[in-house]
Protein backbone atom coordinates (compact mmCIF):
# COMPACT_ATOMS: atom_id res chain seq x y z
CA UNK A 1 0.00 0.00 0.00
CA UNK A 2 0.92 3.11 -1.19
CA UNK A 3 1.89 5.68 1.68
CA UNK A 4 0.45 9.46 1.40
CA UNK A 5 2.23 12.82 2.68
CA UNK A 6 0.67 15.87 2.92
CA UNK A 7 2.60 19.24 2.55
CA UNK A 8 2.32 23.33 4.03
CA UNK A 9 4.33 24.93 2.04
CA UNK A 10 5.09 29.32 2.23
CA UNK A 11 6.23 31.14 -0.88
CA UNK A 12 6.73 34.46 -2.34
CA UNK A 13 4.52 34.40 -5.74
CA UNK A 14 6.04 37.20 -6.87
CA UNK A 15 8.26 35.62 -9.65
CA UNK A 16 6.56 32.61 -10.34
CA UNK A 17 3.43 31.97 -13.34
CA UNK A 18 1.68 30.42 -10.10
CA UNK A 19 1.26 26.93 -8.45
CA UNK A 20 0.56 25.12 -11.54
CA UNK A 21 2.48 23.69 -13.82
CA UNK A 22 3.15 26.03 -16.88
CA UNK A 23 4.90 25.40 -20.09
CA UNK A 24 6.43 28.90 -20.40
CA UNK A 25 7.56 30.44 -16.72
CA UNK A 26 7.97 28.78 -13.33
CA UNK A 27 5.63 27.35 -11.17
CA UNK A 28 5.89 26.46 -8.03
CA UNK A 29 4.24 22.65 -8.66
CA UNK A 30 7.35 21.98 -10.85
CA UNK A 31 9.80 23.69 -8.53
CA UNK A 32 8.15 21.46 -5.73
CA UNK A 33 8.17 18.42 -7.90
CA UNK A 34 12.28 19.09 -9.06
CA UNK A 35 13.18 19.29 -5.24
CA UNK A 36 11.45 15.97 -4.26
CA UNK A 37 12.65 14.34 -7.09
CA UNK A 38 16.31 15.23 -5.55
CA UNK A 39 15.82 14.15 -2.39
CA UNK A 40 13.74 10.98 -2.90
CA UNK A 41 15.27 10.20 -6.05
CA UNK A 42 12.11 9.59 -8.46
CA UNK A 43 9.51 11.17 -10.06
CA UNK A 44 6.72 12.41 -7.80
CA UNK A 45 3.45 13.88 -8.51
CA UNK A 46 2.35 16.67 -6.79
CA UNK A 47 -1.57 17.65 -5.78
CA UNK A 48 -2.53 21.49 -4.88
CA UNK A 49 -5.27 22.34 -2.87
CA UNK A 50 -5.37 25.60 -4.23
CA UNK A 51 -4.15 26.78 -8.08
CA UNK A 52 -3.02 30.80 -6.91
CA UNK A 53 -2.46 32.79 -9.55
CA UNK A 54 0.47 33.96 -10.96
CA UNK A 55 1.94 36.53 -8.27
CA UNK A 56 -0.02 35.26 -5.35
CA UNK A 57 1.49 34.17 -1.97
CA UNK A 58 1.03 31.61 0.07
CA UNK A 59 1.65 31.04 3.69
CA UNK A 60 -0.33 28.15 4.01
CA UNK A 61 -0.59 26.47 0.63
CA UNK A 62 -1.47 22.63 0.73
CA UNK A 63 -0.37 19.67 -1.25
CA UNK A 64 0.03 16.04 -1.20
CA UNK A 65 2.16 13.53 -2.92
CA UNK A 66 2.19 9.42 -2.90
CA UNK A 67 5.56 8.16 -1.81
CA UNK A 68 6.51 4.28 -0.77
CA UNK A 69 9.44 5.23 1.58
CA UNK A 70 9.61 6.70 5.14
CA UNK A 71 10.14 10.00 5.74
CA UNK A 72 12.11 11.57 8.67
CA UNK A 73 10.31 14.70 9.30
CA UNK A 74 13.25 17.71 10.29
CA UNK A 75 15.93 15.88 8.21
CA UNK A 76 13.02 16.15 5.43
CA UNK A 77 12.40 19.42 5.91
CA UNK A 78 15.77 21.08 5.64
CA UNK A 79 16.73 19.13 2.37
CA UNK A 80 13.52 20.19 0.47
CA UNK A 81 14.45 23.76 1.39
CA UNK A 82 18.11 23.59 0.54
CA UNK A 83 17.19 22.67 -2.67
CA UNK A 84 14.70 25.35 -3.31
CA UNK A 85 16.91 27.69 -0.53
CA UNK A 86 16.83 30.46 -3.99
CA UNK A 87 13.09 29.19 -5.15
CA UNK A 88 11.39 32.07 -2.49
CA UNK A 89 9.48 28.12 -1.65
CA UNK A 90 9.68 26.94 1.65
CA UNK A 91 8.40 23.82 3.46
CA UNK A 92 6.84 24.40 6.54
CA UNK A 93 5.86 20.70 7.90
CA UNK A 94 5.02 17.32 6.16
CA UNK A 95 2.50 14.83 7.82
CA UNK A 96 1.60 11.06 6.81
CA UNK A 97 -1.78 10.46 5.63
CA UNK A 98 -4.38 8.32 5.09
CA UNK A 99 -3.99 6.95 1.68
CA UNK A 100 -6.76 8.30 0.53
CA UNK A 101 -6.29 11.88 1.49
CA UNK A 102 -6.38 14.00 -1.82
CA UNK A 103 -5.33 17.79 -0.64
CA UNK A 104 -7.28 19.21 -3.07
CA UNK A 105 -11.04 17.44 -3.34
CA UNK A 106 -10.84 16.87 0.55
CA UNK A 107 -10.41 20.54 1.43
CA UNK A 108 -13.83 21.77 3.37
CA UNK A 109 -12.51 25.24 3.94
CA UNK A 110 -10.05 27.84 2.42
CA UNK A 111 -8.53 30.56 3.50
CA UNK A 112 -7.56 33.65 1.95
CA UNK A 113 -6.21 36.77 2.83
CA UNK A 114 -6.11 40.48 0.69
CA UNK A 115 -3.92 42.70 1.80
CA UNK A 116 -4.43 46.70 1.14
CA UNK A 117 -1.88 49.50 2.18
CA UNK A 118 -3.53 52.48 2.80
CA UNK A 119 -1.48 55.32 3.11
CA UNK A 120 0.47 58.40 1.24
CA UNK A 121 3.46 56.98 1.17
CA UNK A 122 5.27 54.32 -1.12
CA UNK A 123 5.47 50.95 0.00
CA UNK A 124 9.06 49.54 0.73
CA UNK A 125 8.92 46.64 3.26
CA UNK A 126 5.78 45.64 1.87
CA UNK A 127 6.46 46.24 -1.58
CA UNK A 128 5.20 43.12 -4.09
CA UNK A 129 3.52 42.18 -0.57
CA UNK A 130 0.07 44.15 -0.45
CA UNK A 131 -1.80 46.54 -2.61
CA UNK A 132 -0.78 50.33 -2.30
CA UNK A 133 -3.71 52.71 -2.43
CA UNK A 134 -3.26 56.23 -1.97
CA UNK A 135 -6.90 57.28 -1.48
CA UNK A 136 -8.56 56.95 1.71
CA UNK A 137 -10.76 54.23 1.84
CA UNK A 138 -13.55 53.76 3.82
CA UNK A 139 -13.50 50.93 6.13
CA UNK A 140 -17.23 51.21 7.67
CA UNK A 141 -18.59 50.71 4.22
CA UNK A 142 -15.87 47.78 2.68
CA UNK A 143 -16.88 46.05 6.02
CA UNK A 144 -20.60 46.23 4.52
CA UNK A 145 -20.27 45.29 1.25
CA UNK A 146 -18.16 42.43 2.18
CA UNK A 147 -21.27 41.16 3.83
CA UNK A 148 -23.22 41.28 1.16
CA UNK A 149 -20.92 38.24 -0.74
CA UNK A 150 -21.79 36.13 1.79
CA UNK A 151 -24.00 33.31 1.90
CA UNK A 152 -24.88 31.26 -1.33
CA UNK A 153 -24.59 32.93 -4.58
CA UNK A 154 -24.18 32.66 -8.41
CA UNK A 155 -20.63 34.14 -8.81
CA UNK A 156 -20.44 34.19 -12.55
CA UNK A 157 -19.74 37.51 -12.59
CA UNK A 158 -16.40 37.64 -10.45
CA UNK A 159 -15.17 34.54 -11.75
CA UNK A 160 -12.37 34.68 -15.10
CA UNK A 161 -14.19 34.01 -18.36
CA UNK A 162 -11.41 30.78 -18.78
CA UNK A 163 -12.79 29.52 -15.40
CA UNK A 164 -13.14 26.08 -16.29
CA UNK A 165 -15.53 25.40 -12.86
CA UNK A 166 -19.03 23.33 -13.92
CA UNK A 167 -20.74 25.41 -11.62
CA UNK A 168 -20.81 29.40 -10.83
CA UNK A 169 -22.38 28.96 -7.45
CA UNK A 170 -20.28 28.69 -4.39
CA UNK A 171 -21.00 29.47 -0.45
CA UNK A 172 -18.86 32.24 0.79
CA UNK A 173 -18.86 31.55 4.70
CA UNK A 174 -16.85 34.82 5.76
CA UNK A 175 -16.30 38.12 3.72
CA UNK A 176 -14.70 40.71 6.16
CA UNK A 177 -12.82 43.22 6.19
CA UNK A 178 -10.60 44.60 9.26
CA UNK A 179 -8.26 48.01 9.69
CA UNK A 180 -4.69 47.96 11.50
CA UNK A 181 -2.99 50.38 11.55
CA UNK A 182 -2.84 51.69 7.83
CA UNK A 183 -3.47 48.07 6.40
CA UNK A 184 -6.92 46.80 5.72
CA UNK A 185 -7.43 43.23 5.50
CA UNK A 186 -10.23 41.26 3.72
CA UNK A 187 -10.58 37.46 4.83
CA UNK A 188 -12.20 35.35 2.52
CA UNK A 189 -13.50 31.41 3.65
CA UNK A 190 -15.46 29.15 1.69
CA UNK A 191 -14.72 25.74 0.59
CA UNK A 192 -13.86 26.91 -2.84
CA UNK A 193 -13.64 29.95 -4.97
CA UNK A 194 -14.01 30.01 -9.11
CA UNK A 195 -11.18 31.47 -10.73
CA UNK A 196 -10.15 34.96 -10.15
CA UNK A 197 -13.10 35.35 -7.59
CA UNK A 198 -11.45 36.39 -4.61
CA UNK A 199 -9.78 39.14 -6.63
CA UNK A 200 -12.63 40.25 -8.53
CA UNK A 201 -14.47 40.20 -4.60
CA UNK A 202 -11.33 42.80 -3.64
CA UNK A 203 -12.18 44.96 -6.51
CA UNK A 204 -15.46 45.21 -5.95
CA UNK A 205 -15.15 46.18 -2.61
CA UNK A 206 -12.45 48.53 -3.12
CA UNK A 207 -14.71 50.52 -5.22
CA UNK A 208 -17.13 51.08 -2.51
CA UNK A 209 -14.82 52.19 0.09
CA UNK A 210 -13.62 54.36 -2.21
CA UNK A 211 -17.31 55.94 -3.21
CA UNK A 212 -17.52 54.31 -6.51
CA UNK A 213 -19.91 52.23 -5.99
CA UNK A 214 -22.25 51.44 -2.74
CA UNK A 215 -23.14 47.81 -1.52
CA UNK A 216 -25.94 47.73 -3.86
CA UNK A 217 -23.90 48.00 -6.90
CA UNK A 218 -22.84 44.65 -5.70
CA UNK A 219 -25.69 43.64 -4.95
CA UNK A 220 -27.05 44.10 -9.05
CA UNK A 221 -23.68 42.48 -9.67
CA UNK A 222 -24.35 39.06 -8.41
CA UNK A 223 -28.21 39.30 -9.66
CA UNK A 224 -26.64 40.33 -13.40
CA UNK A 225 -24.14 37.34 -13.89
CA UNK A 226 -22.26 39.94 -16.22
CA UNK A 227 -18.50 39.68 -15.75
CA UNK A 228 -18.83 42.71 -18.10
CA UNK A 229 -19.80 44.67 -15.21
CA UNK A 230 -17.40 43.51 -12.21
CA UNK A 231 -14.60 46.09 -10.80
CA UNK A 232 -11.26 45.30 -12.44
CA UNK A 233 -9.69 42.72 -10.17
CA UNK A 234 -7.29 43.43 -7.17
CA UNK A 235 -3.89 42.80 -7.89
CA UNK A 236 -2.43 39.58 -7.60
CA UNK A 237 0.85 40.49 -5.11
CA UNK A 238 -1.95 41.32 -2.04
CA UNK A 239 -3.46 38.03 -2.01
CA UNK A 240 -2.33 35.00 0.09
CA UNK A 241 -3.83 31.84 0.19
CA UNK A 242 -3.08 31.01 4.27
CA UNK A 243 -4.77 27.60 5.45
CA UNK A 244 -6.91 24.80 3.97
CA UNK A 245 -8.75 23.26 6.56
CA UNK A 246 -10.08 19.63 5.96
CA UNK B 1 13.01 82.68 11.22
CA UNK B 2 13.68 79.42 9.80
CA UNK B 3 10.66 77.29 9.25
CA UNK B 4 11.38 73.13 10.92
CA UNK B 5 9.85 69.87 9.15
CA UNK B 6 9.56 66.59 10.67
CA UNK B 7 9.57 63.76 8.51
CA UNK B 8 8.11 59.79 9.33
CA UNK B 9 10.36 57.48 7.04
CA UNK B 10 9.98 53.38 6.35
CA UNK B 11 13.55 51.85 5.11
CA UNK B 12 14.42 48.50 4.43
CA UNK B 13 17.77 48.72 5.88
CA UNK B 14 19.29 45.23 4.23
CA UNK B 15 21.79 46.79 1.37
CA UNK B 16 22.31 50.63 3.66
CA UNK B 17 24.86 50.62 5.99
CA UNK B 18 22.70 52.46 8.55
CA UNK B 19 20.95 55.70 8.93
CA UNK B 20 24.21 57.45 9.30
CA UNK B 21 26.24 59.39 6.59
CA UNK B 22 29.31 57.11 5.42
CA UNK B 23 32.45 57.13 3.84
CA UNK B 24 31.71 53.63 2.37
CA UNK B 25 28.84 52.35 1.19
CA UNK B 26 24.94 53.39 1.13
CA UNK B 27 23.70 55.28 3.78
CA UNK B 28 19.78 56.35 4.75
CA UNK B 29 20.56 59.70 5.89
CA UNK B 30 22.48 60.35 2.11
CA UNK B 31 20.03 59.17 0.09
CA UNK B 32 17.37 61.28 1.77
CA UNK B 33 19.42 64.57 1.81
CA UNK B 34 20.09 63.79 -1.90
CA UNK B 35 15.98 63.34 -2.61
CA UNK B 36 15.66 67.02 -0.60
CA UNK B 37 18.00 68.25 -2.61
CA UNK B 38 16.51 67.33 -5.70
CA UNK B 39 13.04 68.99 -4.72
CA UNK B 40 13.81 71.77 -2.49
CA UNK B 41 17.02 72.53 -5.21
CA UNK B 42 19.13 73.56 -2.20
CA UNK B 43 21.90 71.63 -0.15
CA UNK B 44 19.59 70.21 3.01
CA UNK B 45 21.08 68.49 6.43
CA UNK B 46 18.99 66.03 8.08
CA UNK B 47 18.82 65.50 11.79
CA UNK B 48 17.80 61.55 12.60
CA UNK B 49 16.05 60.24 15.69
CA UNK B 50 17.66 56.94 15.84
CA UNK B 51 21.37 55.98 13.95
CA UNK B 52 19.87 52.66 13.23
CA UNK B 53 22.81 49.80 12.76
CA UNK B 54 23.68 48.07 8.97
CA UNK B 55 20.62 46.15 7.86
CA UNK B 56 18.55 47.30 10.57
CA UNK B 57 15.00 48.39 9.31
CA UNK B 58 12.19 51.06 10.40
CA UNK B 59 8.66 51.66 10.19
CA UNK B 60 9.17 54.89 11.74
CA UNK B 61 12.34 56.69 11.89
CA UNK B 62 11.68 60.57 12.72
CA UNK B 63 13.88 62.89 11.09
CA UNK B 64 14.16 66.82 10.87
CA UNK B 65 15.08 69.31 8.72
CA UNK B 66 15.27 73.42 8.46
CA UNK B 67 13.91 74.88 5.16
CA UNK B 68 12.52 78.62 4.48
CA UNK B 69 10.00 77.51 1.83
CA UNK B 70 6.38 76.30 1.95
CA UNK B 71 5.79 72.65 1.69
CA UNK B 72 2.78 71.06 0.51
CA UNK B 73 2.27 67.83 1.76
CA UNK B 74 1.10 65.31 -0.54
CA UNK B 75 3.03 66.79 -3.34
CA UNK B 76 6.03 66.84 -1.54
CA UNK B 77 5.53 63.29 -0.32
CA UNK B 78 4.89 61.77 -3.70
CA UNK B 79 8.38 63.81 -5.10
CA UNK B 80 10.40 62.77 -2.15
CA UNK B 81 9.47 59.23 -2.91
CA UNK B 82 9.70 59.62 -6.55
CA UNK B 83 13.35 60.27 -6.44
CA UNK B 84 13.71 57.75 -3.68
CA UNK B 85 11.44 55.06 -5.74
CA UNK B 86 14.48 52.15 -6.18
CA UNK B 87 16.27 53.19 -3.13
CA UNK B 88 14.02 51.14 -0.42
CA UNK B 89 12.64 54.29 1.64
CA UNK B 90 9.51 55.95 1.87
CA UNK B 91 8.48 59.12 3.07
CA UNK B 92 5.18 58.29 5.27
CA UNK B 93 3.99 61.93 6.59
CA UNK B 94 5.82 65.61 7.38
CA UNK B 95 4.80 67.93 9.52
CA UNK B 96 5.53 71.72 10.33
CA UNK B 97 7.23 71.83 13.65
CA UNK B 98 8.16 75.02 16.01
CA UNK B 99 12.08 76.32 14.72
CA UNK B 100 13.43 74.74 17.92
CA UNK B 101 12.71 71.15 17.43
CA UNK B 102 15.30 68.91 17.27
CA UNK B 103 14.30 65.33 16.22
CA UNK B 104 17.56 63.39 18.30
CA UNK B 105 17.61 65.18 21.30
CA UNK B 106 13.56 66.16 21.78
CA UNK B 107 12.95 62.31 21.45
CA UNK B 108 11.72 60.92 24.79
CA UNK B 109 10.82 57.72 23.87
CA UNK B 110 11.92 55.50 21.28
CA UNK B 111 9.94 52.03 20.31
CA UNK B 112 12.35 49.16 18.89
CA UNK B 113 10.82 45.70 17.94
CA UNK B 114 12.82 43.02 17.32
CA UNK B 115 11.32 39.76 15.50
CA UNK B 116 12.16 36.08 15.37
CA UNK B 117 10.60 33.43 13.42
CA UNK B 118 10.58 30.05 15.49
CA UNK B 119 10.24 27.27 13.00
CA UNK B 120 11.70 24.77 11.19
CA UNK B 121 11.38 25.68 7.39
CA UNK B 122 13.34 28.35 5.98
CA UNK B 123 11.93 32.24 5.77
CA UNK B 124 10.52 33.19 2.84
CA UNK B 125 8.22 36.03 3.05
CA UNK B 126 10.35 37.24 6.07
CA UNK B 127 13.78 36.30 4.63
CA UNK B 128 15.74 39.61 5.43
CA UNK B 129 12.99 40.29 8.11
CA UNK B 130 13.13 38.28 10.63
CA UNK B 131 15.45 36.06 12.81
CA UNK B 132 15.06 32.52 11.90
CA UNK B 133 15.40 30.21 15.10
CA UNK B 134 15.08 26.64 14.25
CA UNK B 135 15.34 25.64 17.69
CA UNK B 136 12.26 25.60 19.75
CA UNK B 137 12.39 28.99 22.49
CA UNK B 138 10.60 28.65 25.57
CA UNK B 139 8.77 32.14 25.17
CA UNK B 140 7.55 31.75 28.69
CA UNK B 141 11.32 32.16 30.50
CA UNK B 142 12.14 34.61 27.42
CA UNK B 143 9.35 36.86 29.02
CA UNK B 144 10.73 36.39 32.37
CA UNK B 145 14.00 37.31 31.26
CA UNK B 146 13.29 41.14 29.32
CA UNK B 147 11.54 41.65 32.61
CA UNK B 148 14.87 41.69 34.52
CA UNK B 149 16.29 44.46 31.77
CA UNK B 150 13.18 47.09 32.46
CA UNK B 151 14.53 50.34 34.84
CA UNK B 152 17.32 51.94 35.17
CA UNK B 153 20.56 49.70 35.07
CA UNK B 154 23.96 50.66 33.94
CA UNK B 155 24.49 48.89 29.81
CA UNK B 156 28.01 48.57 30.30
CA UNK B 157 27.65 45.13 29.29
CA UNK B 158 25.66 45.51 26.63
CA UNK B 159 27.15 48.06 24.58
CA UNK B 160 29.31 47.97 21.40
CA UNK B 161 33.04 48.56 22.55
CA UNK B 162 33.04 51.69 19.77
CA UNK B 163 30.14 53.46 21.74
CA UNK B 164 30.51 57.02 21.87
CA UNK B 165 27.88 57.87 24.67
CA UNK B 166 29.09 59.50 27.97
CA UNK B 167 26.52 57.44 30.12
CA UNK B 168 26.27 53.66 30.04
CA UNK B 169 22.89 53.94 32.31
CA UNK B 170 19.54 53.84 31.05
CA UNK B 171 16.20 52.94 31.72
CA UNK B 172 14.25 50.70 29.98
CA UNK B 173 10.33 51.42 30.45
CA UNK B 174 9.57 47.90 28.47
CA UNK B 175 11.09 45.16 27.83
CA UNK B 176 8.17 42.62 27.00
CA UNK B 177 8.17 39.70 24.70
CA UNK B 178 4.64 37.93 23.01
CA UNK B 179 4.08 35.30 20.46
CA UNK B 180 2.11 35.56 17.71
CA UNK B 181 2.05 32.39 15.73
CA UNK B 182 5.35 31.25 14.97
CA UNK B 183 6.74 35.01 15.71
CA UNK B 184 8.05 35.84 18.78
CA UNK B 185 8.02 39.88 19.11
CA UNK B 186 10.22 41.38 21.86
CA UNK B 187 9.56 45.16 22.56
CA UNK B 188 11.79 47.80 23.83
CA UNK B 189 11.27 51.31 24.73
CA UNK B 190 13.49 53.54 26.63
CA UNK B 191 14.25 57.22 26.38
CA UNK B 192 17.29 56.08 24.63
CA UNK B 193 19.74 52.87 23.85
CA UNK B 194 23.65 52.48 23.85
CA UNK B 195 25.01 51.41 20.36
CA UNK B 196 24.10 47.66 19.88
CA UNK B 197 22.14 47.78 23.05
CA UNK B 198 18.57 45.95 21.64
CA UNK B 199 20.95 43.42 19.58
CA UNK B 200 22.71 42.18 22.67
CA UNK B 201 19.69 42.32 24.88
CA UNK B 202 17.90 40.50 22.24
CA UNK B 203 20.99 38.39 22.18
CA UNK B 204 20.89 37.27 25.70
CA UNK B 205 17.06 36.87 25.92
CA UNK B 206 17.57 34.44 23.08
CA UNK B 207 20.22 32.56 25.31
CA UNK B 208 17.65 32.37 27.70
CA UNK B 209 14.91 31.16 25.42
CA UNK B 210 17.08 28.05 24.12
CA UNK B 211 17.64 27.09 27.73
CA UNK B 212 21.71 28.07 27.80
CA UNK B 213 20.93 30.44 30.22
CA UNK B 214 18.22 31.82 33.10
CA UNK B 215 17.43 34.92 33.99
CA UNK B 216 19.56 35.02 37.28
CA UNK B 217 22.91 34.98 33.99
CA UNK B 218 21.35 38.05 32.69
CA UNK B 219 20.77 39.99 36.47
CA UNK B 220 25.20 38.67 36.55
CA UNK B 221 25.36 40.50 33.64
CA UNK B 222 24.21 43.61 34.19
CA UNK B 223 26.13 43.69 37.60
CA UNK B 224 29.20 42.18 35.58
CA UNK B 225 29.46 45.26 33.69
CA UNK B 226 31.72 43.46 31.24
CA UNK B 227 31.14 42.99 27.28
CA UNK B 228 32.71 40.08 26.96
CA UNK B 229 30.28 38.29 28.72
CA UNK B 230 27.80 39.29 26.90
CA UNK B 231 26.02 37.33 24.37
CA UNK B 232 26.36 37.56 20.97
CA UNK B 233 24.11 40.30 19.42
CA UNK B 234 21.04 39.44 17.30
CA UNK B 235 21.36 39.89 13.59
CA UNK B 236 20.46 43.39 12.64
CA UNK B 237 17.73 42.09 10.12
CA UNK B 238 14.93 41.20 12.60
CA UNK B 239 15.03 44.90 14.32
CA UNK B 240 12.68 47.59 13.47
CA UNK B 241 12.67 51.35 14.51
CA UNK B 242 8.88 52.00 15.14
CA UNK B 243 8.32 54.95 16.47
CA UNK B 244 10.19 57.94 18.29
CA UNK B 245 7.60 59.84 20.61
CA UNK B 246 8.31 63.85 21.80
Amino acid sequence: MKLNYQIILEYDGTHFNGWQYQKNGLSVQNEVEKSLKKILKKKIKVIGAGRTDAGVHATGQSANFEYDGKIIKDKFINSFNYFLRNQNISLITIKKKNYKFHSRRDAKKRIYKYFISNRIGSLVLDKNRSWHIKKKLNVKLMKKAAKVLEGTHDFSAFRASSCGAKSPIRTIEKSSVIKKGEKIIITFISRSFLQKQVRSMVGCIRLVGDGKWTSKNIKNLLKSKKRSLCAPPAPPYGLYLTKVIY
